[in-house]
């Protein structure tokens, strides 16, 4: 499969580009789009670059029922100096490998998505803002395409690239959230699908998101399916705390997405001789370190929007303010570390940016 | 919206039927579908029946990423009088509506909903097989089609109805299945989405199969997702043991769907005056009642096998056999009872079916 030829087939027209000041998240896209068939026998086949252009799908296709379908979400970066940085995406591919097999879906040559991906961009390189703070969204995804509506595995599905410039996350920089502690739904438990990136943990997630936005929290915190006792992730994203000089985030335990900037941090952390531990972290735990004046930074990771702090916490009907509601040293550190390597201005010391 | 008018525009050309002797589940469709399309601050709108064709999409629509889609099923008989007959209709479509809710998604008008599937049904009537153990599967499902990368409910949506003529689902009779208890993967837990009809559970459901399957059982026995101790359903089905006398079903908890069959059974057994009660009920106690010989019958009930006897359970590395492998009395009469009921050739005492 390494050894197949992408076949290109360039648009005849382009699509005017969106003002690069004002993009919002994944609204616009670009000119093309990268597609890939499998079919069972045979593998995966025929990868070509395409204009960008709707998926035509049976009714009975069985991702509109039984939702087989897994994704990724990566940067390109334009440097200063007008190369194109890909932070890390060898961690996408293998991750979107293992979110396909926990869902019964064909693995990928690694190798080749890359590829696939390197030419996608280089065919749509005018389309990655070059303003502080953008990048180029990349959303590789594979879903079922089989017309049968019984419930078994597909027998054919469609890996597709495609590719949207976004804005900085944060207009104003970066500014603390405020989280409600969720304690009604569930985002996932050990034996389920959380640490798979597969679209029924989204969908499910959507109801929480809707209720504690009501009473002004953007996101929630979600703890373990089993006890209601355990942190696992924030929103769409992995969590960090700083308690008394320790930086704790929680283990993975089947659950909990496997987050490339969670790792990345992880090893910043290490590479700068900070104490960081994975393990399993109580809402107590924290709660009571907040209380004790010791909890003193926490926050999201993720890709899109790299690092988001906690201002509040609200659990049990209380209001917890961790460092006065403002961004912590720790997190403007790592904000500033990961950015700075991803958009070139800082070196890359741990080999993680690839150039396209 | 209750008076908005079906558009109809019928297919120029109509399709070949399909043998009614051989039947696949869900790989024929026929003529003719409904759509309806919903726009936020507008509502459902455009209700029409169309030629049976492909859905065209952006592939960067919600439900390719974030999963927001909810389905039903339910069947359409032809009695030996030529009428058409559905059985508990409205049931289904109050479920699509709650499992809706559950996903954020537009709730329908559930009388709209079943007149233009009756519209539908009038339009592709020849389309339902007149065989023994024949019928029409009527599949309505919702799809999010916004065109978004971002986390949130989609502004838009469509509901489409797709119907397929299927066989008897035991071609040679009702026969009891061999099944694993699942002791590693967990299908939902209470907070998630279990009790709702959406992709995202059918699609994490598909491992513990194919691994279960490989050991020669066809489906697994799902256990809670807290304990792994507390039985919840079959395969895709609900499930129901007699013991020692005595019908017990799991209790409805929210991780266990609410199924039509399951609920036609405890009215049924209700009113035949038999002990049926809703419980929790742990798979130590169905084992020990099978090694105590007091483990009657269990089977699994859902619309497309209706009833599903157990032969085999596989726990902890036992066999446990029930009824000698073999169909038991009471299984057999309610399969006979509710299918009776269902194609017209027994009274319909308890006011289930619905002409169409």
């Amino acid at each position: 499969m390494k050894d197949q030829q992408i076949e290109i087939n360039l648009a005849t027209t382009r699509k005017e580009k969106p003002d690069f000041n004002n993009l919002q998240f994944g609204r616009t896209f670009t000119d093309h789009m990268f597609i890939m068939d499998y079919t069972e026998g045979k593998g995966w086949h025929d990868p070509r670059i395409v204009p960008y252009q709707p998926i035509t799908l049976d009714p009975a296709a069985t991702i509109f029922h039984y939702g087989q379908t897994v994704f990724e979400g990566l940067k390109a970066y334009l440097t200063k100096d007008e190369k194109v940085f890909l932070f890390r995406p060898t961690k996408n591919f293998e991750r979107l490998n293992r979110s396909s097999a926990r869902l019964c879906m064909p693995e990928l040559d690694e190798e080749l998505a890359l590829n696939a991906l390197k030419e996608l961009i280089r065919v749509d390189r005018d389309w990655i803002p070059n303003l502080e703070g953008t990048s180029l969204y990349i959303r590789p995804f594979i879903i079922s395409t089989e017309v049968h509506l019984g419930v078994s595995a597909a027998l054919t599905y469609q890996f597709i690239i495609i590719l949207s410039p976004v804005g900085a996350y944060y207009k104003e920089g970066i500014n603390p959230v405020k989280i409600a502690v969720e304690t009604e739904f569930v985002r996932a438990v050990q034996g389920g699908t959380g640490n798979a990136k597969t679209a029924g943990n989204y969908a499910g997630a959507l109801k929480a998101q809707e209720v504690s936005s009501k009473s002004g929290y953007s996101q929630v915190l979600w703890l373990d399916g089993k006890e209601k006792k355990y942190v696992e992730e924030v929103g769409s994203m992995n969590v960090f705390f700083k308690i008394n000089g320790e930086i704790i985030t929680p283990e993975l335990n089947g659950s909990i997405l496997e987050g490339v900037t969670r790792d990345s941090i992880i090893q910043l952390l290490q590479h700068w001789g900070l104490p960081i531990v994975e393990r399993k972290i109580s809402m107590e735990e924290v709660y009571q370190a907040g209380l004790d004046g010791k909890l003193e930074e926490a926050f999201g990771t993720g890709t899109a929007a790299v690092i988001s702090p906690i201002g509040e916490f609200f659990w049990k009907n209380e209001k917890l303010i961790i460092n006065n509601g403002e961004t912590g040293p720790l997190a403007k550190k790592l904000y500033d570390a990961l950015t700075g390597i991803q958009n070139g201005t800082l070196p890359d010391s741990l080999g993680w940016v690839e150039e396209v």
